[in-house]
C-alpha cells in the first residue's frame, strides 16, 4: 500500500487575489429573488400570476430575468407573495452581497465622492 | 399674563393606530435614490448622464420616477455614481424602511407562507 505523503505548499506561491463577481443585472436579480420566494412557499407560477393579475408566461419571463417588469408588476407580484417592497429589497440584497472572503477592499457605496 | 395649564390626556382616549404608508413604486424609489446620491456628490445631471452614456433628459425622467430605467441603465448610472448594485439596494432599502414607531406588527417578509 502506497503511503500518503503530505506535500506542503511552497511559501513563495502567491495567494490568488480575491475574486469579485461582476454585478448581475437588476432584472436577473429581481427574477431569481421572486422565483426563489415563490418556490419556498411551494406555490405555482399559475397561482402567483393569477393573484398578481399577470399572465403565467409574463411572470415566467420575469422570473428568468428575460423581461423588465414594470414597477406596477413588481409591486403586484411582491404583494401576491405576501411581502412588501422592503422585504423584496432585503431579499435581493442578501442574494447579491458577496461572501466575506471574496470581497476585495471595503465597499465604497453611493455616498462616496467619485 | 395667562398661565399655562397642562391638561393631561384622558386615559380612555384610544391611541391612534400606527400608520404604515403604502409602498412607493420601485421606479419612484429608484429615482429618488439615484438623485439623492448624485446631489450628495455635488454632481450635475449632465456629468452623470454623460458618464453613464444616457441622455440628460432620460436620466432626469428616471430620477423623477417617470420612466422605468432598463437594468442596463440602472447599472450604468450606479457605476457612474461610483457604486455597486449592493450599494444601490442598500440605499433604496434605507429610504423605504418605515420609522420604527410607525411599524404595525412585525415584517412578514417574502419568506412567509401566504
Amino acid at each position: 500500500m502506497a503511503s500518503l505523503k503530505v506535500i506542503p505548499a511552497p511559501l513563495d506561491v502567491p495567494v490568488a487575489p480575491p475574486v469579485r463577481r461582476p454585478d448581475p443585472l437588476l432584472r436577473e436579480l429581481l427574477g431569481e429573488t421572486l422565483r426563489s420566494a415563490r418556490q419556498r412557499q411551494g406555490r405555482t407560477l399559475k397561482e402567483v400570476a393569477t393573484e398578481a393579475g399577470v399572465s403565467i408566461t409574463y411572470l415566467s419571463e420575469v422570473e428568468r430575468g428575460h423581461k423588465e417588469a414594470s414597477s406596477e408588476v413588481v409591486g403586484a407580484v411582491t404583494r401576491a407573495l405576501g411581502g412588501s417592497l422592503v422585504d423584496l429589497l432585503t431579499d435581493m440584497t442578501v442574494r447579491v452581497v458577496p461572501p466575506l472572503d471574496t470581497v476585495a477592499g471595503g465597499a465604497e457605496g453611493l455616498h462616496a465622492v467619485a
